[in-house]
């Protein structure tokens, strides 16, 4: 029997591609029944889709997965991994058979879900839903200001700098928060360079999704702006036909709608046409078990028992794309290389960029601050970044509705914004680098991976530190990938007084810290926040500045005993030495509460206790030290040592040991000013004065 | 200058009312004056809707807070505490003009953000946006069943237990993820019971919505099956006229609709009638200033330098509420009586519930295990709640797509889901128990909050340990609410396998002890499993049950010197004890990793080394018991102290101390089965006793 071949006249498949999208099917379930767990029902559906895209519809280059000029592909349905992970093989991407062979297994190449870094091809790490479809939109605005900022002139479509960026998504990344804010924002950036294939088989996990998915998805999508259209396989339930044709249309009416994001719902059945488990939810996450496989194959007119078989006929096809897309690739050098010539200072700033170099004396910009006046390290940070506007053009962000709270508006920046949602407070057009994120901060983590990824330029996002929490499987997901995304949280302890308990953070800086993988950096003063960024920049990690909403002093650097601020770099480093050559006690401390510590040695020096004042901005930084730095900082033979950070005491049990105590705050906080909350919540220099003596 | 008075005639207020509600802005506007901080724009402008909403539309009474039949009220929009405070101070519900002059300060009634248990009639802390609107899907869930469950019969709106719950929500609440979520399953839900009102005022805190907010929330709405209507005050921008009528008339209809949830757009100019610093965002989080302050006053016609004035006829007026609400009152009373002499089983199940009390003998219905099978304690957990489903009628609860993962289905339970969105998997109407969130993590944990403050009912949740990521906003503001809901948490480390990184929990058992006010129980075994569903049932505190995927040995209880499982309710407890009194050392195990302390005692005691097992599921509730105890378990003496946990060391350096050692994963997975992780992670019986060795 032979399978109802698909309806793909006007893309020109012969019946070498359509055995081709039968070996994709056959593919995806032999290599879930081999390792005996794993996602087929998806794979087996998406064959059309995820053949025609990477082997018509796409831009990408076999020989060259990092081509500047690639179109991006994002599985945000990442648990269908071998949706991509066979077309990777196919197309000669780097995967062979032995690949998908050894799926989901320790080791391999083809892990459960993609993995950026991991696999050749795979742009993002994807699996936890939502977080795909919302990166992409930040993909879109990469790639908007990579435009405008290498070749602005251009007209549509002629630079080499025009791509697309190409989403599968499922029914789960649908419903998830993250998606609809990521969407919504989308739609007021109107990235006509973003296109979405929702594959709505209406089957997840608990089976049919009316159970709990009952919304017009697509009307939802025309309340943000977007683009829609609609491409029924199963014809209204009455024939599963998979008219190639009209999906192609879609892409490319998609891809042709240049102001406004696009998404199709392509009405599928999941793993069809396997004969008894096709619609179900127990093809979605489970294998197909032997006979359904038989069937499977039998369905397709292939031998039901041969297993991973691929003819040479088709991967010579498929191999093919390199040949094809070699055209493509000659064009948009010859492209590429007239713009290099004509803009020779842009094509040198991209070339530093894409080389993750800093400009030479980019540092001489950054500002330094006096004793004089007391200012909160938010304030500092603002002043950093505007300071580093005019030297680090690859620089921007903004914040999830809080710019004047968070200090992430660069002085005189223009708005990221299409013109006519500017407004009297926030000038800007698409040629802007302040971001507006909407009171979203899911999808402003989500989004600042997606810029980092697409590169070249660097984005920071800034809230509250308490709200964290809402972005926080964004972290952890830009965290796994290593990207360089700098998140600016603010408000960072009880130290931010009247909007009380909701809004005080309590456990996170423990609870951030616990992330592998995340860079938490608290600067005690505004100099401290200075050489914080330098090295963030420097360092293109995943980091978490956190800063005080409260003015703080400026310690006098290099005066009254007082360590320059360098020493933020090493994450821990001694701010005011003991009297004596060995301390008897040492006293840690971070951000606003440095100055408590420094309070508390003045007295316990006084009463003959020799006392270190160690400032541990960054104790990742720190635990990267080499052994002897680490002991001439926290030198093993004084155990007594008292930790002093408005939080809670977790982070510190490790540094301060049995001997030590931690000034610390256990419970929610309060609604009061902060000098009320610092002072009836045990953080005084008395507090730490007798925590000391404890020590002792 | 008399400042243009609403449009009231229909309904009925009076000169006296007018008065009250331009009181309500000058008490806005003083009380942040005077403390000098705090959201004055949107309690002024809001000052009709609030006063409607409790003088003339809900059913609330302020002589009884909490009286059952109440409708509950949400203000999503939490900055704008002031607009309930004014509220149940004019009402007379517990506060007085003192606690208003006292707004944001150390021990007042009226912190900066409404906080549950702190201030009589406030039914829910809110502030971090979204979570208010999305607790009140909850609520309305929750309602819906306690009528089913009591008074199923009854027609429409004759039930003692008909209510509404009504919603404040801000353009903020409207842009955030876990809105979209809860409002897209309140439209498959159809709730007609739910009734919210969006302060459409186009300001947030970067000014003017349109920078990053610029999709048809209505028609988003409509999408997700709600009910819509539009208020404008504005009248298209040309005069602002607060035309109270229109409101109360769509705040009837919305009432009316019962069988969709309802959203009204209510256009309004925040701060108005400010004179100039009405819609900007300047009035949004800052006090106006003197001059405005005065301004403001002059242009309601009222006394510049009069400072909170309340008019004897405003205050009469408004503490009349408790008599206009009498006979409604006993109205309600005389139903409910008559509905507890009819109904007397129904009647006794209410009042144990509202006791807070379980049935006698209600844990002989939970099971045991023996040894003879492995068990996972995600299934373990499944049984509990199968067998308790006809002893405790109150307990209820799904998952968030994850039903079979995560064993949350009782066995034989019909879905709580409107008929018409029923499945063959699962069965059910609008008397089921069975939730089903959809793939919405963070709305599944604001909809259990919104289900246990409404009570009577017990809600659990399930979704995987690593997507309490998702969650964690909602399950942190329900920690510092201390409501009792469970979140059941499976898939619980690098045990669950071929997933990979993206899916395997390695900071979360850390990050999540770390949030105060939550207790996690990591179950050793299925009859462990048994003992803390028994006691989260009991203590009635948020707590997070954290379990296996992989099957774990059932320990031989009682016998072969195994503990019986009832020291899980002491949080830890000797489960094997050293061949001596005083042991060498102290193996302290959680979950699947107490198996491999239990291995390595044989290996150490083989070697003459006393070796005591210690299984701690939950160190919240072991730092609860006393001194003496927590010294029987863990004896200062011995300094030899091993921690297993497949997650990060952090959460047991304090309990290992300087002399012990963590058997622990300080970095991210990998994909493959889980008996390889385990294996090449350093998770075995060897490299327990190894560590215990360099303890020693």
């Amino acid at each position: 029997m032979n399978a109802p071949a698909p309806t793909a006249q006007q893309v020109g498949w012969d019946s070498v591609d359509v055995e081709a999208v039968n070996t994709v099917r056959t593919l995806a379930a032999d290599a879930v029944e081999k390792v005996g767990n794993g996602h087929p029902g998806t794979a087996i559906s998406l064959a059309p889709l995820a053949y025609l895209l990477y082997q018509n519809t796409m831009q990408v280059d076999p020989a060259d997965p990092h081509w500047l000029g690639r179109d991006r592909f994002v599985l945000s349905a990442g648990h269908s991994s071998l949706t991509q992970y066979i077309q990777l093989y196919l197309g000669g991407f780097g995967l062979e058979l032995e690949d998908l062979q050894s799926l989901r297994t320790w080791g391999s190449k083809t892990p459960g879900h993609p993995e950026y870094r991991h696999t050749e091809g795979v742009e993002i790490t994807t699996g936890p839903l939502g977080q795909g479809l919302a990166s992409a939109v930040g993909m879109a605005m990469a790639a908007r200001r990579e435009r405008t900022l290498f070749d602005p002139d251009a007209p549509d479509g002629t630079s080499p700098f025009d791509h697309t960026v190409w989403v599968i998504a499922s029914d789960g990344d649908l419903q998830e928060g993250v998606t609809s804010e990521a969407s919504s924002l989308a739609g007021t950036q109107e990235l006509g360079n973003l296109v979405v294939v929702w594959d709505n088989n209406e089957i997840s996990i608990e089976g049919h999704t009316s159970i709990a998915f009952t919304e017009d998805v697509l009307a939802r999508y025309e309340a943000y702006g977007w683009h829609t259209q609609r491409v029924d396989w199963t014809n209204g339930g009455t024939e599963y036909r998979e008219d190639v044709d009209a999906l192609a249309a879609a892409l490319a009416a998609a891809k042709a709608e240049t102001s406004r994001p696009s998404i199709i719902d392509l009405r599928t059945i999941i793993a069809w046409p396997a004969p008894t488990k096709q619609n179900t939810g127990g093809a979605h996450g489970s294998k197909l078990g032997t006979d359904e496989v038989r069937g499977l194959k039998e369905a397709l007119g292939v031998d039901p028992d041969a297993s991973f078989a691929v003819s040479p006929a088709v991967l010579e096809r498929t191999r093919s794309l390199a040949d094809r897309v070699r055209t493509v690739r000659a064009e948009w050098q010859a492209g590429f290389d007239s713009w290099r010539a004509a803009q020779p200072d842009r094509a040198a700033l991209l070339d530093r960029l894409l080389a993750h170099e800093l400009p030479d004396g980019w540092t001489d910009a950054l500002p330094t601050w006096g004793t004089e006046k007391d200012v909160a390290t938010r304030s500092a940070s603002g002043e950093v970044l505007t300071a580093l506007a005019d030297v680090l053009p690859e620089l921007w962000g903004g914040s999830a509705d809080l710019a004047g709270s968070n200090n992430t508006t660069m002085k005189g920046a223009q708005s990221f914004i299409p013109a006519e949602h500017a407004t009297k407070e926030f000038p800007g057009d698409i040629d802007g680098r302040t971001l507006h994120f909407g009171i979203r901060e899911h999808a402003m983590g989500a989004i600042l991976s997606g810029i980092a990824l697409h590169g070249p330029t660097r984005p920071y996002g800034g809230t509250f530190l308490t709200f964290s929490d809402y972005m926080r499987g964004a972290v952890r997901l830009a965290s796994l990938m290593g990207v360089p995304a700098t998140y600016v949280w603010t408000h960072d302890s009880i130290g931010l007084g009247e909007d009380g308990p909701t809004h005080q953070p309590i456990e996170h800086l423990a609870a951030l810290r616990a992330i592998p993988g995340l860079t938490i950096v608290r600067p005690a003063d505004a100099n401290e926040t200075a050489v914080a960024w330098r090295e963030i920049l420097s360092r293109r990690e995943p980091t978490g500045l956190v800063l005080t909403r409260q003015n703080v002093p400026v310690f006098p650097r290099g005066r009254d005993g007082f360590a320059a601020a360098d020493g933020v770099a090493r994450g821990a480093y001694v701010l005011v030495e003991a009297s004596r050559p060995t301390p008897d006690v040492v006293l840690v401390a971070t951000g606003s509460e440095v100055q408590l510590a420094v309070a508390a040695r003045e007295t316990l020096e006084a009463d003959g206790v020799a006392t270190r004042v160690v400032s541990a901005p960054s104790l990742e930084w720190f635990a990267q030290q080499d052994a002897d730095y680490r002991e001439q900082v926290l030198p093993a033979a004084v155990r007594a040592r008292v930790s002093v950070e408005a939080g809670v005491a977790l982070s510190w049990h490790a540094i301060v040991g049995d001997a030590g105590r931690s000034v610390s705050i256990e419970h929610y906080g309060a609604s009061a000013d902060h000098v009320t909350l610092f002072r009836e919540f045990g953080f005084t220099p008395e507090a730490v004065v007798s925590a000391a003596r404890e020590s002792l």
